[in-house]
């Protein structure tokens, strides 16, 4: 099984082009098959089949095959991990912040600072 | 000047790397300078000194040197980019989903689908 830390590399490099993002997009507005995904991109159907092999590796896309169609969807809890990955980031840089602002409101006023 | 989508390209492609998330969180929890920032790392500091460029590359992290020392900041700006380019494939997905729910609450009741 992956680790928190092998998924977030596999997620964040799987966001990591214009492709498999445009392929994320379009999944985010409702299921597609594959050449539904390929049709508005600039590649070969076999290009798309391995940008969506990546997608699916990251956790962010899964397929299933009904006959001939292969019908993708997005899996939101694979964004999710890596929203929250930069949200904490965020929460750690903001406190930080506040604890500086409550220093220098601390601090006592410096009449010669004001020349 | 970068587009929007190269610089996606280049965060998340940043982002991707343990060693390269490792030090923006710790620069989300304040400046510090390129040797505070290799001694947790396994790894030579010219190694560390290329994940550094590629993450200011990204626009992640800028650098300053004064006298002999590199000190490094996060951007939270770039964060902020990622982030919303998530949240915006959480939108649309969402407000899909909000429609489907919609839609099946007008449906009318089917008694047989009770049986």
């Amino acid at each position: 099984m992956l680790n928190q830390r092998d998924r977030l590399d596999l997620l964040f490099h799987a966001l990591a082009d214009p492709a498999r993002r445009a392929m994320v997009e379009r999944l985010s507005r409702g299921p597609a098959s594959v050449s539904e995904l390929a049709r508005p991109l600039p590649m070969s159907l076999p290009a798309v089949v391995q940008h969506l092999r990546l997608l699916e590796a990251s956790g962010l896309v899964r397929s299933e095959k009904a006959g001939r169609v292969r019908t993708c969807r997005i899996e939101p809890a694979a964004l999710r991990t890596a929203e929250r990955w930069i949200a904490d980031r965020k929460t750690s840089w903001e406190s930080r912040l506040d604890r500086l602002g409550d220093f220098l409101a601390a601090q006592p006023e410096d009449p010669k600072g004001r020349e």
